[in-house]
């Protein structure tokens, strides 16, 4: 909902929640995107509670004259809103706490529809709200206002209002979920690999392939009369798909290519040092993603310039001149010095052609080179990628963290 | 459309179908994703005609079961299908072309919506359809079926379906549009400053404000017989949002704040570098989202433990003991030694406590210091954030570059 997502911006919580309904059990029925007119909400949501047991609404509860989720959901059902001034008291105090002067406007968000219980929402101002309704028959309606932005939605979804739509809709059936997370394995691959699965599901099995960046995520459900029989099917189901993509796995569930590098280099006691050129930061940014993560990162080098790969990394002028910045010679180098530098167990290290500008003949945009060095071994891989710049960088970023987690996974005797 | 995006895959459809409506000055009224069922379907098709001048449907249009969106509009028009044999033979070349057999079910694309014409798909086998309808009034109403894979949709639009909506809807109007970027400002506070335009905008105008993570941008579109006085009343309406929030912008249209910060050291031939640490590489990573960013931007630390924040930084030992490596000291030093490694003249540092961990009652979670060096004076500034771990590192990322753009938006007199 919201003018926004008809004015241009990526609708990012569609996919978010229909997964998070899909694995409980609950699949999304119909999702709508409306402008942020009072009448057509009004009348949107009248539709969707005549066809549907549960309406989530995401946005419209900010402070500003657009905000106008309350009053549509309350027009709908005919209530009326209650101000409550200890709901503007809280909203006030997150604002002093900053040190902000509260705005006239945010008074809006103490309006509370008649009957809906408040639900809290720790990282923004505006507090969601809750409805239970009793239809025409015994069965309950619930109606759910979110906060818009992703990081305000989704806590709260998770928090309070997944456990309440379980209990309403999912009783006398229980749904097993797993979401097993892979790299390094084109998402066309991995779908042929599954097809076996996916093809012809038996009912009360359900499945999904999904890919951004580099990683591929295979979502697999099973719904049974009980949370025992369910997690049977499931374990079956795991198997299977281990025996066709288990080489490519990296984790499960929550799991991502990050937490995955950082859960084994603590384990092993390693610490890891990078050094970056073209994805500029982005490497360290996703392995410091990670709490905790300074138990192993160390640090990082974004050497931009040659001049900085020489001061910083100690890659020698003579790679540069004969081979230049993006090659393997320097790859290896750069990995090296920054596990020396910075005094690190591993060095990673990426240097490639992120694009637009800076390709040639026998240095294409996409092609990117991967160094790592443990000070005994050092190896070094290339690539070439498609897409624009930031997906150039973002699909080498996933394959650094490959070549890591591959290493961490291989034995010991195997060279790297 | 489609169960597809009811279960987990990401709208990207609905982002460009908008954004390339609301410029040609036809404004997106409402989107939704339907499941894979025919009485869903042809009921929402009904609906839809009822509301709006135009409908474009995606997917639907392959030859597996599933696709049912030929069925769903021939229905709710009560209109028959007539099968193309001819189209068909188009089909089955395509396919003999890259030396694949022609599965049977492929038979289902040849079937034409009677009335319907036909448009090309040069990218995939799925022929589009249009329909132009006469309804009741003097008014036509356009439906149109597009392939549901991005890279045959797009193309198809472009080509076909956006030209005859501009002659269908968009005579005799044209509508200018402006987007002005914030920065350094909340987005209630900024509401509030604009309040006089949005609270009750004239005909023929709309305004839109989103923000996110530390950036607010502001859309105002005006709609008018002519593009000439579009353009008159948009100029006006730009003068008067410069006054209310000038202060705060730092850009328009597809300017970001690391586009921003980059064309003013460009234009000043500065050059940048970065010390990170909480943002981890956060920052260094959107610099060089710009292409050609090379030109101003030559390295980042990101130097996570105090160890490198010595060695490489020249943070003395002195500073980290007395006052931690989250202070104004280690902030100030940690700009000023970036700038000195790198050889740069600009050095910009960021540190802080991104959570959830390491927060104490001194030092609280969100509490991040940032410092700027030219070599001859330092600034050093101390905020606080909310939200998690990641929000509050993407907003220290965009305070940061806020404060690089204040710094150079500046006159030289004044100081940082």
């Amino acid at each position: 909902m919201g003018t926004e997502l008809l004015s241009g911006q990526v609708n990012t919580h569609q996919a978010y929640l229909s997964t998070a309904l899909n694995a409980a059990g609950l699949p999304l029925a119909r999702e709508g995107s409306l402008p942020d007119d009072l009448a057509e909400i009004t009348a949107a949501v009248r539709e969707a509670l005549k066809r549907s047991d549960a309406l989530l609404l995401c946005g419209g509860l900010g402070p500003t004259f657009d905000d106008i989720s309350r009053e549509a959901v309350a027009a709908a059902l005919g209530r009326s809103m209650r101000y409550r001034p200890a709901l503007y008291a809280r909203i006030k105090k997150k604002f002093s706490r900053y040190r902000l002067p509260v705005p006239e406007e945010n008074k809006r968000q103490a309006f509370v529809i008649e009957g809906a219980s408040v639900l809290p929402n720790p990282f923004g101002s505006a507090p969601g709200q809750l409805l239970r309704l009793r239809g025409g028959g015994s069965r309950v309606k619930l109606v759910a206002l979110m906060p818009g932005p992703f990081s305000e939605m989704a806590p709260m979804f998770e928090a309070h209002i997944l456990p309440r739509l379980r209990a309403a809709y999912a009783r006398g059936r229980a749904t097993a979920h797993l979401c097993v997370r892979m790299s390094g394995v084109p998402e066309s691959v991995a779908d042929e690999k599954l097809a076996f699965l996916t093809d012809d599901p038996a009912p009360g099995r359900s499945f999904t392939i999904l890919s951004s960046d580099g990683q591929v995520s295979f979502h697999a459900a099973a719904t049974e009369a009980t949370a025992r029989r369910a997690a049977a099917v499931l374990k079956v189901l795991r198997r299977r798909i281990y025996a066709a993509v288990g080489e490519h796995v990296f984790g499960e569930g929550a799991e991502t290519l990050e937490s995955a590098v950082g859960r084994r280099l603590r384990a092993r006691s390693l610490t890891l040092a990078v050094a970056e050129s073209c994805t500029g930061g982005w490497l360290g940014r996703r392995l410091t993603s990670v709490p905790g993560s300074s138990d192993y990162f160390i640090c990082g080098v974004i050497a931009y310039s040659n001049r900085l790969k020489t001061k910083l990394l100690g890659v020698s002028g003579r790679t540069l001149a004969r081979f230049g910045a993006v090659s393997s010679h320097c790859a290896r180098e750069m990995a090296a010095g920054a596990r020396r530098s910075c005094g690190a167990t591993l060095g990673l290290s990426v240097t490639g052609v992120a694009g637009p500008g800076g390709g040639s003949r026998k240095k294409p945009v996409g092609l990117v080179y991967f160094g790592l060095d443990d000070g005994k071994r050092s190896a070094v891989i290339k690539a070439r990628f498609s897409g624009n710049r930031e997906v150039v960088r973002a699909r080498a970023v996933a394959a650094a963290l490959t070549l890591v987690l591959r290493r961490l996974k291989a034995p010991r005797a195997k060279e790297i």
